[in-house]
């Protein structure tokens, strides 16, 4: 847990936030529901617990069961969650009160967990705003809409409260908590290093282990002991397959096999619970074709480019689209592509070979913030959403500014469905040179990704050993 | 997966047991709800997917989103799934049909997701009884209670469908699948084996890395590399800990210090998903002090009690009591109790020591079934469960049949704050010798445990390498 002042002062500066959306005495209630055990197989069976980012970015109390008030007309704030009983003393341990656990950030009143529901029915009464943000699991889900009194479906929207006094997830808070959470404070940059060289490490494991003839499950293991031996665990689950173009894979049952590229996408969740994301793709024999060489170095030097170009002030959807020019004019040299450069990028060629975004924020969550909405979260107000194919899942276009952690993970794949589709429905406007592309189907694809840090004047990769991504750099940390 | 004939067997099983609660054209309908993907952090990072325990036993198929549903009528089923569209395709890569998929388990019949509410709908006009397991997890409580059109609180009620319709879960269909999967086939035994030899190596991996000076964590990291590499994951989480008497201890922050005993409750789940769950204690420093051996050999004498007469025909219940009794003559002898032996039993003393029962049924869930209803697992309908500390928390207390796999594990604690209970109630009846107990009060616990298969004459520990149990032995397994 951080220093109490830092809870205390977020609090504060959301309660300010907050004052700006309506006048003293007609702002009402927030409300925190933080998460509960998830069952794996039965009640009691439980997956190793995590707790909601935003409870942990307000609280920092890392239990299950918690929930808490700022009422945000008289400033005062509470906590709700039951101490333990004799019996449960038995089984846990002796345990710290819920009232000295509160006092640890700074919280001075505490109630039980089950009188959370009167105290919402009391503001309810009163017809004060209830805000709460858009829950990410199934209980808070129904609990949410059982303190509120509302459909299931409604707690998942996000509306301004102004308009209809609450019947949903509140846009004034979502708003409110973006905004804070988005620029990272000095100790969360200390977590985010901290869960880079944990991330680091991981993926140094994960280099030494591959060998052909294991099955991919042994070096997933081996990765997630190294976090788990340090930190909370895999910040999400880890992607690394001999089938990079197909960009969601979290099966590891193949053996590995010579001549391939293998993905590796993972990071590390620290026990503070920040997240790092690395991506790097091996050839599983330790050395490069010339034909894998040739790609590689294309997505190398968009990943530098994007680094390059990351300072405050520009948007990173213009760097998304930079990267996608470099991609497209090297993929051009290699005749998989023809025509004008300008033209390809804005009929989003690119989106054939990355079909995903360049980037996306980080911090509590390893896509950050994706539950309170990406468009709030990864656009400006001036920023409209795209609706092609790669630019179109660019998570993160803000303009940047100091403070920002953002991924930088350009990627090339040669996805056969996918060309086959654009082929099919004329979707390349005559740019893609499909009988030059054919060569490729069993290609499979490169992503090379690294997490980034806005400074004040440009930038710095966070954790402490930037993992090698010059192919030479790659083959002879393989073959050391 | 099983072969086919295996879930074509036990489905026409479970049908004729459902034939025998009602006449045919006034069964039902029996609704299977398998598990959906469950978020860590946001909606789209999620845990690691764990499909139901049921739902693999009867269908399989190990993948979220499935539903099926089994007419009791007229024997026909169905499987409701969705097919991956090409956007899915892009990022999953090319995916066999739900149709080739159900064919894989034998069903014949599929339909959408979605079309899952029609059915159900339909048979509700019908006036048609609707079985359905109480649920785990909160998704499928909502899932069911708004297909069925119930309150979600009566989603995991349990009780006959006979006497109003099913406006709850259906003992029915409880009891069905209690009887099947309480008596393991051949195919399931293998399986327990492998997550048996799984379960034993994790728990060599983790004796071999006790050191003094190093984090808990550090530990528990190697043991999930060991699962993760090889299996699903560890069947429940982890149990390592310096304070043994602290019975549900999951934190692993402490560091190892030396004249400790480290209790290690642990168990692997293979990738079929079945479960081990092993139970040793070590003396940090690589030797058992006098004390600590006097308290181990007690706990060791039991757990071989336990399994010598565990064979078909004797309840566990009077196992577990054997056990304890056996546990308060050598108490007795160290003048920890003192009194008559079987009125010690009769008054629950053993309790104060092992607060909880002897063992649980294994398989697919660690506790297995646990979430149908622990008395509609653990006990025969002549038994009644006791109220009393230990033996009230029993959870498998049935006669002993052939197939039953059982865990055999008794445990010694020193638990200040239920001592202190005790003494101040005079629960103790005079049995216990508080002053002797006082030296204890910093002794920790000890518990030992293996996973026993009930056979036709007898019994034989699953895993194929029995973790070293004897003071002895463990001793030298450190040195080595």
């Amino acid at each position: 847990m951080f220093a109490k002042d830092i809870y205390v002062a977020r609090r504060r500066a959301l309660l300010e936030k907050m004052a700006q959306t309506a006048p003293q005495g007609k702002r009402g209630i927030a409300l925190f529901v933080g998460n509960v055990e998830a069952a794996a197989q039965y009640k009691d069976n439980a997956y190793k617990f995590r707790q909601d980012s935003s409870w942990l970015y307000y609280f920092g109390l890392d239990e299950p069961r918690y929930a808490a008030i700022i009422d945000l007309d008289d400033a005062s704030e509470t906590i709700f969650a039951d101490d333990v009983e004799i019996d449960d003393i038995i089984w846990m341990g002796p345990q710290p009160t819920v009232a000295s656990k509160a006092a640890l950030v700074g919280v001075g009143n505490t109630a039980s967990y089950g009188s959370l529901s009167l105290a919402v029915t009391k503001a309810l009464a009163q017809g004060r705003n209830i805000h709460f943000l858009p829950p990410s699991r199934y209980y808070n889900t129904m609990k949410l809409a059982s303190l509120v009194g509302i459909p299931e479906e409604n707690v998942g929207k996000v509306a301004p409260i102004a308009e209809d006094g609450g019947r949903h997830a509140s846009e004034e808070l979502v708003k409110a908590v973006i905004s804070m959470r988005l620029i990272k404070e000095e100790c969360e940059i200390e977590q985010l290093d901290d869960a880079g060289a944990l991330g680091q490490e991981m993926h140094t494991v994960a280099r030494d282990s591959i060998r052909i003839g294991i099955i991919e499950q042994e070096i997933v293991g081996k990765m997630e002991a190294c976090v788990l031996s340090k930190g909370w665990g895999v910040s999400f689950p880890t992607i690394l397959t001999q089938h990079g173009e197909t960009l969601h894979n979290h099966l590891h049952d193949k053996v590995i096999e010579p001549g391939k590229l293998m993905v590796i996408d993972a990071g590390a969740e620290n026990n503070m619970h920040y997240a790092s994301d690395f991506t790097r793709t091996y050839p599983t024999s330790g050395k490069f074709t010339k034909k894998q060489r040739d790609i590689y170095q294309i997505v190398c030097d968009c990943n530098e480019l994007a680094f390059k170009m990351t300072k405050p002030g520009i948007t990173y959807q213009d760097i998304h689209l930079a990267v996608a020019k470099l991609m497209l004019e090297d993929l051009r040299s290699l005749d998989i592509v023809r025509g004008n450069l300008d033209n390809m990028v804005a009929e989003g060629i690119a989106g054939l070979f990355q079909p995903h975004g360049l980037g996306h924020n980080m911090g509590l969550d390893v896509h950050d913030m994706e539950d309170l909405g990406e468009n709030l979260v990864g656009y400006d107000p001036d920023q409209k959403r795209s609706s092609q194919l790669g630019l179109g899942s660019l998570r993160m276009a803000r303009r940047l500014v100091p403070g920002h952690v953002i991924t930088d993970e350009p990627g090339i794949y040669f996805i056969p469905a996918l060309i086959e589709k654009w082929k099919a429905e004329k979707r390349d406007k005559g740019f893609v040179n499909y009988s030059r592309l054919e060569s490729y189907y069993d290609f499979g694809g490169i992503r090379l990704e690294d997490d980034v840090l806005v400074t004040a004047d440009g930038a710095r990769r966070t954790g402490p050993n930037r993992l090698p991504i010059l192919p030479d750099d790659v083959e002879s940390a393989m073959s050391s």
